[in-house]
């Protein structure tokens, strides 16, 4: 079955907010095997969400539409839904109630405009909102399944799970689906196509590879479907065959992996020193506190992470890490030699068993021939040994720093990995 | 003008991301006097590009598309829209030098399928990405334009900016719009309302007043349009209303405007402490680096700020900033006592005029019934005074790292402007 979202409300046209709603709304319906065949957003008059429903209705079976609910939108979806199916309105008790009840929870009175909202299409079924005040409605037309909820996310999130995935389920019969997705860091999107093109080409019929990719990684996600309908059976056998091409997929880019499904290098790293039961510092210049931020955004990461210095001059490079300034004086913070210190350097001042060191050049400003803005230098070092990395990104600070996050934390797991 | 954003891919269907390019997108557009009508959301299917293009079209004058370019996706949307306009294909060796210069600046071979990347239909004129491989195009058919650009967030921002926005002011005429904006932290969106709510009640009709609230802010936007064409006169005209209006809502609210237009709370701080001469630094528990890497975020920054500390373990609060331990073990790491003397303690560690410390707990667990999930502390001191701020924000532990950079630079910003 294919469903289409319409997410009604001038505030996503004008770039107001960010529709996290529908990125969430997929997720689940792809979860539970129904398919998200197209999105769309429209303003919020009468006619931009009876043309969006034509659209949308014209693709798919059923469509979840958010917004548009509740006083202060004057209620637009649920009048234009009543006139579109030609149905009358009517005061309903239960919903009344319902939003007394909730009122009285908070410790509010009950405002006169909730009498509006619990006047409801005769034709909707009512899906009960126990977390808010506008209901959901559920209208069926000449086959096809219109679903109206409010744009608050809790409260839609609450109604998609107890109310819409449930009755989706039961009213459409769902088609079977599957994901399993592999994390890769510092590779480019095509030099990984051209080294897995063979196993792509040789993907069964039922079996798609989608590339996603952000700065400086790349999500390869496998995408399994079913043409019957979704026994136990079958989606066992469904999710072995993608476990193996999983499997596959994984040994032909051993060094570009670095997790699985939901996983993060911040969170892959955080796994291998709970497992090693180690503890790791961070020593940075150029990322300011970028990488501790990246660490520290892991719950439970006080584990195994005392603390960091973001040095970013030289007395502090000398004060807190203990560097000589004759190193710095001589080939610069930004080298070879000064990461390496920084490294070793930090192992003490933070008692941990292995540091990571950056120094760079983030820019804009501040690059010189021979070190261009974007260059960085990152150093790992346990008491035994220190590895070392340069690297020649941008001219964009910000972007400098993310990529440079990506790159450490990816030296980071392959040093602890070869410890 | 009216436009509509069509974006092209799976993985936003399936809501493995979050679609944030047309958000960005929406508010630049409206910046500069375009009106967003319509969103849509298609799979990697040519006929699901062509069923979303002629919906896009009959209510728009342009439409632009993001994503189903590059090699991995089989160019979809270039071939798709090359059929479509009945245009041929042919090498484009200006496009192929400019990604060969990309590759070679990275350090890396020029892959075989950049080849393809760079063949590009014959009608389209082509909107050269400078940060990236795939370049952007521009169709015009039937007095519509179609603008196609790569989805990657970086390359598209970068096309709209230098590519797709000034070509679009020229092709049509865009309506006279210009924008003031005041930027506020640390109160909700109704508070503010409340307060300026008869400012707005009397704002003239061409004058409007926008809420743009993000995690612990909110932009005031106003709008003024023109109902003529824009001459010199007429812009200088709205522009000197619209200083005045801002001057009026900034006098009714001096406690929560930080800022303004372009402004951040880590630039104007950075901004304050150039021309008082001071340096700063910070000592961080819960935020784990983020508000380090705020600062630093703004170019120059090394300027007042050496560096700073991340002390997550009662251990690394004792050896970089010399809090003696039964301080900690008295009144626990978050604790009013705790957090005054890691100032104290960060303006001896870090060489500093000023200092920040934060100590909290951002959760998602380590909250006690008298220190719940999301307590925070924070502190700023000088060799003087020390200010000290509690807060108790919710249960995510990322949303509360965010709040807490906000609550604690606005802190921080109000401590040195009462200097």
């Amino acid at each position: 079955m294919n469903i289409h979202l319409l997410t009604i409300g001038d505030e996503i046209l004008i770039g107001q907010i960010v529709d996290t709603n529908s990125a969430w709304m997929s997720q689940q319906l792809n979860l539970h095997g129904m398919r998200v065949t197209g999105k769309s957003s429209v303003g919020d008059t009468r006619q931009a969400i009876v043309d969006g429903l034509q659209h949308a209705v014209a693709q798919a079976d059923a469509v979840i539409m958010t917004g548009g609910l509740g006083p202060t939108k004057d209620d637009i979806t649920k009048k234009t839904l009543a006139t579109l199916f030609g149905s009358g309105m009517s005061f309903h008790p239960e919903t009344y109630e319902r939003i007394e009840g909730y009122f009285t929870k908070i410790g509010r009175v009950v405002p006169p405009a909730m009498r509006d909202q619990a006047t409801l299409p005769d034709l909707a079924t009512i899906l009960p909102n126990k977390v808010g005040t506008a209901p959901g409605m559920w209208f069926e037309q000449a086959g096809k399944v219109y679903i109206s909820l409010p744009g608050v996310p809790f409260e839609m999130e609450y109604l998609m799970r107890n109310e819409v995935i449930p009755r989706l389920k039961t009213r459409f019969e769902a088609r079977p689906i599957l994901h399993r997705t592999l994390l890769t860091a510092c590779e480019g999107e095509s030099n990984i196509a051209r080294r897995i093109e063979a196993f792509e080409d040789q993907l069964p019929e039922n079996i798609k590879l989608a590339y996603l990719p952000a700065l400086g990684q790349v999500r390869l996600r496998l995408t399994g479907t079913w043409a019957g309908a979704m026994t136990d059976q079958a989606e066992t056998a469904l999710g072995a065959l993608l476990d193996a091409k999983k499997a596959e997929l994984w040994a032909l880019i051993p060094d570009l992996v670095y997790g699985v499904e939901e996983e993060s290098l911040q969170s892959v790293i955080g796994d291998i020193l709970v497992k090693q039961g180690k503890k790791f510092g961070t020593a940075e210049s150029c990322t300011g506190g970028y990488v501790a931020h990246l660490i520290t955004s892991v719950p439970g990461s006080s584990q195994y992470y005392p603390g960091s210095v973001v040095t970013y001059s030289y007395e502090m490079k000398h004060k807190l890490l203990g560097i000589h300034t004759d190193i710095l004086d001589q080939f610069g913070a930004v080298s070879e030699q000064a990461v390496r210190a920084m490294a070793i350097g930090a192992l003490d001042a933070l008692d941990v068993d292995v540091a990571l060191s950056i120094s760079g050049i983030a820019g804009p400003d501040g690059g010189t021939p021979d070190k261009p803005v974007g260059t960085v230098w990152m150093a790992v070092a346990d008491r035994k040994r220190v590895e070392i990395q340069k690297q020649v990104f941008g001219r964009d600070r910000l972007k400098n720093i993310q990529l440079t996050g990506t790159y450490a934390l990816n030296m980071v797991r392959k040093f602890l990995l070869e410890a």
